[in-house]
């Protein structure tokens, strides 16, 4: 098993984070390898680093040696998710469906702590998109930049539990959804303080990729079609579909 | 890895089937452990049967020796899913649940082949349950009675695939979810045929316990709290929450 | 005109209660039958009971006599609903479905007050199910354990009227709807003193079944076909299918 | 008992056929008072019909003596529904959404078949505004002007009787919901030739009248308060709100 | 480019008002006929002034003279629209569609500023309707019976103001929906106040007319069908279409 | 009034139609200014190609020099339109929420009529997104690639016409939205065969545009926040947010 996880900021720290929490939890002898776009963003922090992180994410993805079985996008907007479906055959798992995947499966519902206030809209999105409106209780941001997320570990971890003790109070909430790639350690330490599941992305993603390629399941061609043969222009043209 | 499977019916020879096609994906070492309870209905082909079943299966929970990590309900009813989410503090997966989950990961949408047209209301109310209405392209039924599966399977798979083709032409679907734990072993044929991926719940609720055993993630307390210890009368009494 | 009135649980003094407020709001000369499974749980708080009582009203249902020309199950989590329906030819209606349809026809919109907290998934399960999404504007507990409303009546009606209270005032509800069987004796009291409709389901449960019954309607036959013939085996055997 | 069935168009036969299709259901010793607007359309067959025998229905109400315990409005589209709720304390109900509820407490899905094709945008507004969109499997036209109902029956019963059962067919529906008052005489027919419920919303409305008036419920002022006081201009002024 | 507005309340003061907020951002050139029923409520407020409003509405436009290029329902509930699009080939336009389908095109999600608390169900109703429930944040009500607008308009608008604020911050609504015609004039006002664009039904609908006129789209004839000709009776004989 | 249109790809004669059909339907006086981005794909098929083109539109949104009042993002697939909402303080419209937007105004239904079957998938995502569900009836694809539709324009008009007939009919449309910015010169002709409503995405987009300069309204700020400051890294530096 070699899992690809491409985490679609520049921030080398961050993805060695990532890739950190992935191994914590990869079956044994699975390969994690981790990698971040060397063109983009260093963090993603709304919709405009999201479409740029996106096409950096196909730049990764073209550039694979196609070792890896299974692909994670591991930021929680899921940007290029669709799209990197298409640029390969193998399965393409992203954090934010990944993490409420699997939080339905064992809560009646959930609520996602995002950073900063502005990636609201983006987590509701994803909530409308993937249909989970009815699982998800709230989206609540705790107010920290990505990249504080690294640098001041401790004060955000206090911002967070803070965040998360309201809204299981106040909607009810059953777990709790990471809404940030850069909060993955503090995933089980808030579960014991907490007491209810707090799931994070990048773990679960690890997770239904394992679980997708031991079931030798890919994505659907059907559903997406490799892209049609194309010459793109200019500084895109590496990525041209063949 | 230890999961058990519980087949909600009392067939021992599809109980068998199913431990089969689990231990067909389980990881290396993982111990499935199968069983059916001893009473109960044959066939699970309606909401009546299901209803029966649903309390079987709180039997066979609750007879359970506490050395599963974690527990597979195979029937596509989910019978009795929420119920068992309280009775255990281990992870519960339906294989309704996860084959859809799974579903979703990887095709724009899905299509459901269900055994007896009688079964379609159960599926649709699922579907809905679990938020998959954008998914599910249609429910489809290929005319099978449940125990007709380990009886002649090779008529059987030409039905199943028969119906498989038209709902891929004419409702879009881009992958096909085996609506019964007897048709596990056709998911294989059926993908190579078809050349969309097939899913069989069983081995998708294997992978989603393992996956959540290795996430170290278990059922939400705060939404599945524990059952209040009172005692049930009668042929109940054995099942009474303490 | 004779209704059969299920409380699915076991305890006597709750039939009771329950063939009393069916009794006060029937039309005249209908006779109201009322019985409890002799085996089962004494009171239904959480799915797990919920799933038993299941079982246990199927029993009911298959033992009954064939007199009663509709027939209700009086526990606001309609355990059993859709398997009753196949179970038997003539109408058969569950006193949450009764009370949220009721509700929706004079009101814009409803509350419902529920027990304990932990029973608040089902409602909103149900509500889901039923359509009601738009008219249901919350699910509150009054934080009472379901033999507390026997024993404590003028106790929990005080904590009943304080959360109906709250929640017309705080999500504009236009009618409140008893989340209990158990509650039934609070809705005429509570009515005067709030001002709004307060829906009780059993007596909602009635009126539909008269209406059903004077209607000449039953349930459809080709959405909820009878079970097919089998055997049960063990404990269940009484219950199989003819 | 006393109810008052407001056909909203002015066609008197039509308020006569809708008036014995009322009395062959009401309860023993009920009233069933018929009317209809002396101005307005005498057929209502689409949304400016519609709209003008709303305004007929209100000076219908307005001049209503109040010996009526509860209205009920007899045309598909429920023209006035809402604004006849705040115009009176007592109960009110439309035969659209009397047939839908009724038919989602008997069925998992049903069709409405109604007159002429240009009335389904108005049935599915009502399904949607009802919440009945997952128990609506199609909304299908029998091709005839309302009139023709009382004109040519026989003719008009097989057209209704073929649409049904390819909507039975086709959308897998478990029963029909008549999408015409005018259609009322043939729901016994229709029940017997097709071997599914097959429901009248003038029967309905009637049985749920008499429900909410048994159980001493009306419409909430809460969500229907009475119309404010003000003066209403020319040919208006006799339905001023006092 | 010739518009004719239709506020559909009998005050000529309000009319003149909403004349002035429409040719204020009319197109160069444009010609705005304004004009309201000389029958009716003269304000609206609730579902019973809004069904003879309707009604009123379809008398003015009866009475048209056909200069006009497309029709603007100038009242926040959109009384008669769909009534109005089979009574005319023109666009026809409801200011609350107007305002709130430019709302979803420059915001995230809004809120809705309405009058009295009473027609808040109304704008729910449409907001559902035009399948805007992901946008509306919320439906407030600043507590303004409709003529005071007219007679304290600065009481007003810092009633509204209190109310916009409240939402924006606990709703984090992006965009404020005025929910009358009669706070056209406090637009402007409000958006340089609050930050965020404040719509105005009435100039979204002038602007949209605009457009469609401009495009040479209008209302489709296969989803709204002329009305049938048949002859209405007694007051609204002059109503009958031909 | 100045509009800028970026067609997302890189094919110069289609950015000319482009212009043609926006200056066909624009104000006078207005200023038509197009472009597109000299890197990208030059069509865009897909998932993958419009993640590309997500970030060549930026490029384009970035390097304007601020002259226009509004832009509009000229491709089926509105490519990038939530990150140009943050990139800009000026309106920016996508031409399949314009063409929707616009289609619900004018019918009780649209189907939208799109290029490749592969990219039916995407306007379904953008159906359900805008909230569009209930009145899109179907998308259906023409089969055609999409330069083919400079190539071979009288054969892709007869292919368009073919699949709307069938939609118009088989689905009750009352509109067509046609779903690729390189159809817009089939609108007009389309209109007056078919005999209903069919929307160019790129003309309505214009009047939106035009309608939203004329109200002074603009994005968000609330909604849409301005991209937080940061360096891009290497080939996306010039992308940087200030």
């Amino acid at each position: 098993m070699h899992l690809k996880i491409i985490n679609p900021n520049t921030t080398v720290a961050m993805t060695e984070g990532i890739a950190k929490a992935a191994r914590a939890v990869a079956a044994q002898g699975a390969e994690i390898e981790s990698c971040n776009p060397s063109d983009g963003p260093p963090s993603i922090e709304g919709w405009y680093d999201d479409a740029i992180a996106a096409a950096a994410v196909m730049e990764t993805i073209r550039a694979d040696d196609g070792r890896a079985d299974a692909i994670i996008i591991a930021c929680f907007g899921d940007p290029g998710l669709q799209a990197a479906k298409e640029a390969t055959t193998r399965p393409v798992v992203g954090i934010a469906q990944a993490a409420m995947t699997m939080a339905a499966l064992i809560a009646d519902g959930f609520s996602i702590v995002t950073t900063l206030a502005r990636t609201i809209p983006i987590s509701n999105h994803l909530v409308r998109a993937y249909g989970m409106e009815h699982y998800c209780r709230a989206v609540i941001a705790a107010d920290i930049p990505v990249l504080m997320l690294e640098e001041e570990p401790q004060k955000c971890y206090q911002l967070i539990e803070a965040e998360c003790r309201q809204t299981l109070e106040k909607d009810r909430a059953g777990a709790i959804v990471l809404g940030c790639a850069g909060m993955s350690d503090t995933a089980r330490r808030l579960t014991d303080s907490l007491g209810v599941p707090v799931l994070d992305g990048v773990a679960c993603a690890v997770k239904l990729c394992e679980s997708l390629v031991g079931l030798r399941l890919s994505t659907s061609a059907a559903s997406y079609p490799q892209p049609l043969a194309k010459t793109y222009a200019g500084k895109f043209s590496s990525l041209s579909p063949k």
